[in-house]
Parts: structure tokens; sequence; C-alpha cells
């Protein structure tokens, strides 16, 4: 069995600000965490990783993704979300096949992995292809088929795809890879369409990943239709009788909030929201009110990235900025959203979010000697505020290492690279 | 004399977006880019730098900073501004020697120089210490001593501090300094001190660097006692006749649009102004009514950072998301905000700030081969939303090379972190 220890080095569990171990030791043997806690003699046989200088905390939870998406990536920016839509994505998105998607999410992992994303919870197509790329990568996701109602003909069909991947791939990947129903959002689903995946998801145990309230057109949508906010609708469709997972929440009213609470999760994209000039979602009210809240990145093609740190800091100061508040979302908190309140959206807290002993270990360590982490009062400040994807050290997700001295273990980021720029190349120019 | 030929790179002179070059060479004689074009053939003696996968453009100007803060980077997070000023910046500060300025200068100038910042304007005290580590990192800086002349009895002994520093240190280390004059704001300014301000920055030719309505409680201060926002107030004081470069400028009336567009520039700070809860300034309508916005980081203590892709990339979405306009500040024009609007407020315009024969050579040169620049269908649309620091491979000033594929030329970072540490450690424990 796999026995790694890490030795003397910096431990922020993400249970409570003061867990924090200024040189310790955590042993993991085969997927999970043995011990955590001090420094302390060891005898038998392990690999030893050097903790000098790193600081290790859970892996980051990506909790809204479009993986295969980052061959959209700066494809077309400044733009009014419409056009960007018929335009540029959506005759792109109609040419690809499951091998581009395949590729691409092969690309995005290798993204995922430097930043030290370990989870991501993934809504897309040819979701058979992700689910490879996850295996081989040795990341862990929450994986969901979009399904679309509108002005799909066979609807039913649309929910038996859904169901069908979801039945078949949960599991896989040895537990890493989990499954959802997506019914994309209330706009594209209609409330019969969601009580049908209501029904299917409480019979067979599934969790629902869809987007609510991203912007204020959808909203006011909503409101002309069926004088109820998304939320409120899909309340009275009974879908948060399911554990829930949003993204978004970005435009809402003030009946929604406790509407939120019954969710397992809202995943807050800050970045994608105002590239998309959606808005800034009220996170600091969601927050008082009890909601949990976990950070997404939404696809490469309006972020257009796929990391977390800069999703943390902008959280952090939108929330201080658009609120006059400088106590708003502090450091702790909000690496919490894109740690712990990442795993609780996708229902994974028991396994997940936090470096205790028993979990699995999903861990992510940073190097803290680069310029702009000099020098340090407060690591929790230090990993808000200061640090960059490129201050990841090594990742191991399962006890497995996907990145070790920033290098892959479980990819060839040069073929990677160009396969994905092969397919790209194919569909662009088809 | 120095000759160093960067062949087959994309260039990006940043004069205008269709100048661009997709394979050209760049070739720098001596302190100055002598060819920009084309990719042709070259006889003679070279230094060669091979473009293969590399992007050059202009080194980013550092329009509003106080580098030596880098002492209290995370020192104080999630706080109130006048708690954080009051408990934690000033008690600090006043114990800070000259010695201990210069060390931090040489670690902010560490960041800088990772991360693609070839120019900074610097306003704090002991600068004939910023100088030295300017001088010994072969940065380009603007500096000046900031005047605070409210409760001090002798005003005029500042006035006389700062402008000594000034005419002193103008035009050394070989003509990359420059300096200013810097009365720190109108709410610690008054207008008689900003009249003599005038009056010696008309006489010798030096430009003016300051704070101008950073905060709400600023500008309704600045109107409860004169009656007229801080534009207005420094307007009739007449300081406007001189070259002014004015920080933050995020809480702004009507009527300061115009006066701004006076100015050499605006040092928009969007994540300080954010973390310190000060909101968001209106950036497109400065644009809009003609006013030269640069972007600034502010002190790494209300930042925490010193570089300038997370500025870019902020002040792009920011604008966007606030005024719910996906086309507000597209890629190339916020880029340009970072280079040769940069310049312009520094009144550097001539030398630095776009790649053209007969500039300075201060090249940045990204390395674009990372998974978030995969694929690259525009490197406007990479550098202001994808690139990270870490792309940062190469840097030169007047033609000397500070960073060569990522290695520090000019300073040794062990040391000069060792050495802040120690220095922090003296401030912190006294």
């Amino acid at each position: 069995m796999n026995r790694i220890l890490f030795q003397g080095i910096t431990i922020l569990p993400m249970t409570r600000p003061q867990d924090r171990v200024e040189r310790g030791d955590i042993l993991v043997e085969g997927d999970r965490i043995s011990y955590i806690g001090p420094s302390k003699e060891w005898e038998g046989d392990f690999q030893v990783f050097d903790g000098e200088g790193k600081v290790a905390l859970p892996g980051f939870v990506n909790a809204h993704t479009h993986l295969a998406m980052v061959f959209l990536r700066g494809f077309a920016d400044d733009m009014t979300l419409d056009r960007w839509l018929r335009e540029k994505i959506w005759p792109m998105e109609a040419r690809l096949k499951a091998e581009h998607v395949y590729r691409f999410s092969l690309l995005g992992a290798a993204e995922l992995i430097s930043s030290g994303v370990t989870t991501f919870a993934d809504m897309y197509f040819h979701m058979d292809q992700v689910a490879r790329a996850v295996e081989e990568t040795g990341l862990r996701a929450s994986l969901s088929t979009g399904m679309i109602a509108q002005g799909n003909p066979f609807p039913g069909e649309v929910l038996k795809r859904g169901t069908n991947f979801a039945l078949t791939f949960r599991g896989k990947a040895g537990g890493r890879i989990t499954t959802m129903l997506a019914p994309h959002a209330p706009y594209t689903c209609p409330p019969d369409f969601m009580k049908k995946v209501r029904e299917i998801a409480l019979k067979e145990n599934l969790p629902v990943h869809t987007h609510i309230s991203e912007t204020r057109k959808e909203v006011d949508d909503c409101l002309a239709e069926y004088g109820l906010t998304p939320p409120e609708l899909l309340d009275q469709a009974g879908l948060f009788d399911c554990l829930v997972l949003a993204a978004h929440c970005v435009v809402l009213e003030d009946q929604d909030f406790p509407i939120l609470k019954k969710l397992k999760g809202v995943a807050h994209c800050p970045v994608s929201n105002l590239k998309l000039a959606s808005g800034v979602a009220p996170v600091k009210k969601m927050v008082d009110s009890g909601v949990n809240v976990a950070l997404g990145t939404d696809g490469a093609s309006s972020n257009n990235r796929l990391e977390l740190l800069q999703e943390i800091k902008t959280a952090s100061l939108l929330a201080k900025g658009v609120n006059f508040d400088p106590l708003a979302l502090p450091a702790f908190q909000t690496l919490q959203m894109a740690t712990l309140g990442g795993a609780k959206a996708l229902c994974l807290e028991d396994q997940i979010g936090t470096l205790e002993v028993g979990k699995k270990a999903d861990i992510v360590v940073f190097d803290f000697n680069s310029p702009h982490l000099q020098p340090c009062f407060d690591h929790y400040s230090h990993l808000v505020y200061s640090a960059l994807p490129s201050d990841v050290h090594s990742v191991m997700v399962d006890g497995t290492w996907l990145l070790r001295e920033r290098k892959y273990q479980t990819l060839d980021f040069e073929e990677v690279k160009e396969e994905a720029l092969k397919a790209t190349k194919e569909i662009v120019e088809e």
C-alpha cells in the first residue's frame, strides 16, 4: 500500500482557522489520510515529502465548469452574451465530436491540476469522454450531461440520455467520479420537465446541477411568464427536495435567499459573471442567510482560466468593494468556499473538503518561496490575496500524485497540448 | 555596444491593434530599439533571442505604488481603513529606517521584475533608498517623497525635503530615474500648500504625483469644508497647470471628469480600491471623457501583489460588470492602459510605453506555452484574460536583461529575501 509521509509542513486543514499546524506531519495510507498533527518520529517504510517552506491544504473544488470549452478560450471576447452565443460559441460547439471533447478535457485537466484544483463539477455533452479524461488524469469530478428540453421535440429522450449517463458512470474511476442530473436552467427546462428530473433524482438518489438566475433578463422573463423568480419557480416544482448545486445566482430577490438555503450549494462564478456583464452576485447576503456558497470558474470561454485562486480573491474583493465593507468575506471564510464549501455543494463533504483523518488524501501543496509571498504573517491571507497558481508545488488525489514539483505525473503535457491544438484546428477550419 | 536580436517573435507594439507582427524581429542596440518589423536576414554580431512561441510587448508600467510597503504584505487584512492605518500600518511604518526601505525595495523590485513590470511610480519616504534599489536592479522609476503638510508645524521643511529629493535624483541611474513632487492628498495638504507645490513644479519642470478622491469620506469632507470636490479644489489651486498623476479617483462627481482630462493621467488601482472597500472607480466614464487612465497596484499592504496582470484583468472585468456592458474596456484598450497609458501618466511617453524604433528597449517577453494559454486565437485577449505573471519569460530595461528565462540577472533573490525577512523581523519585534 501507498504510504506517503509529509514531514515538517504547515498544515491548513480548513476545518477552523485555529486548526492550523505550523510544522506538522500528514501520513497518507492508500487513498486516505491516517495521521495529521504535530511532527513526530516515524518508523517504517514511507515515501517522504519534505515540507520545508511548504503549505498543505485540501485540494480546491471548482464547483461549476464546462471543462471541454477550453477550446474556445479567447475565441470571442468583448461581445454581448446573445451575439457571443449565437455567432461564436454555439456554431463551434455544433462541430464538436466525442474525440474532441476528450482532447479538450485533457487540456482542461492539465490546467486544473497545475493550479491545485483536485475536484470539479462539470456539465456538458459527450460526458463519457470527460469521464475518460478524469479516469486517466486521476482527478475527482462530479459529471453531468446538460439537458435542454425547450425546443426539443423529444424531451423524454433528453432526460433518458442524461439519466443513463448518470447511472452508468456513477462510481467509476475507482469512485472518483460521481454524477448528477443537469437540467440546464429554468429558461431551457420548463417546470414539467423539472418535475420529471425531480422524480428520477429522488428515486435514483442523484444530485442535480443547474444554472439559476444568471442574468437580469432571465429573471425578468421568468417573472413575466410565471410571476415567480427562478428559485421560486424551481422550488414550486419541488426540485429543491433533491440535492441541488446551482451555478451563478447573480440576480436575486429578497424572497430567494431562504429558498437557496435549501440547496447543497450555490456555485458563485464571479469572474465569468463580470466578464459576461451579468453583474455581481450578492454573496455576502447569501452567506449571511445561511446559503452554502462554493466557487466555480464557469467555462474557459467566459473566464478565461479554470483555476480557483483568482475566483477566491475576486469573490473576497468584490464582496468588500460592492458592500463598502472591508470586513466582508475575510480570508479564511473565502478559502473555505473553495474547499469545504465546494465539497458540500458536490455532496462530497464526507470525503473531501478538509484535511482530516479518514478523509480522502486530496492535497495541494504550495511553495511559499515566491517574492509575492514574502514576508508571511498569515497563510490564509497569502493564499487568498497574494498566491498565484504557479505557487502550487504538488498535487495529490486519492493518495496519488498528479503533480510533483510542478511536473505532471499522469499526463504528458506536450502531447495533450498538440492533440488539443490539432482538434481545435479541425473544428475552427471545418 | 549591446546588440540583441529577437528573432521570429510575435510582436505587440501596443501602438494600434493591427500593428501586431505575427513573426517578426526586434533589434536592440544599446538602450534603444533600432529595428522592429518582419523577420529578415541579418548579418553581424548579435546576441540572438529565439522568439519561437514567445510574445514581446512593452514592459508594464505600475503607475502607483509604495514599493517598500511589501514588508506589510498580509500583515493586516479584513479591517476597516481607519483601524488598519492607525493600529497596524502607521505604527509599523514609524519604525522604518533607511536601510529597511532599501531592503524592502529590493524585494518589491524582485516581484516587479518577475511579473513584467519595467517602470513604476513610487511615493514613499527614504526615497534615496528606493533610488538605490532602482539603480542596482536596473528598473525604471518615477520617484517622489510623500509630503504631508497637515499637522506638521514646519510644512516649509516638508516641501523643501520633497523638492530636494526630486532635484537631486532626477536623471540618476543613467536616466532611468525621473522624479516628481508628491503632495500626499488634498485632505493632508491644504490649498495654500498645493499652491506652493504648483510654483515649484512649474519653475523646476517637475511633474506631480498625488492621491485624489479615494473614498466617499474624503469627498464628503472636502465638500463640507470647501464646497468643492477634491478635483475642483486642486483645480482652483492651480495644481493642474502642472503635469499631474493622480491615484485612485474612485468617488467622482459629474463635474470632475472634464477636470481630470487636464491631468497626465489617473492611476486606477482596482484591486486596492476593492480590498479597502473604497468602491469601483468609474473608469469607463473617465475613458469616455478623454481622461488618460493608467493602472497601479498601490502598496502590497492593500493589494497584496505588485504585478499588473491582475489589475489589467480586474479593470476590464469590473468595467464590464458594473456597467452591465460586456463591450466595456475591451482587451487591447485595457492592455494599453498598462503600457502607453502608464507611460503618459509618468510623462515618459516619448521614451517608453510602445515598442517603436527610437524608443527605449523596455521589453517583456511572454512564453505562451502554459495550459491556460491554449489554444491562442488572440494575443491581446490572452494577455488580459488568461495570462499569469509566471508566463513572463524574460524582461529587459534600457536594453539590459533584468530577467532571462525566469532567472534574475541583476539581483540574488535568496539574498534579497533573507535580508528583507531579517529587516521585517527587526521592525515587527521591536
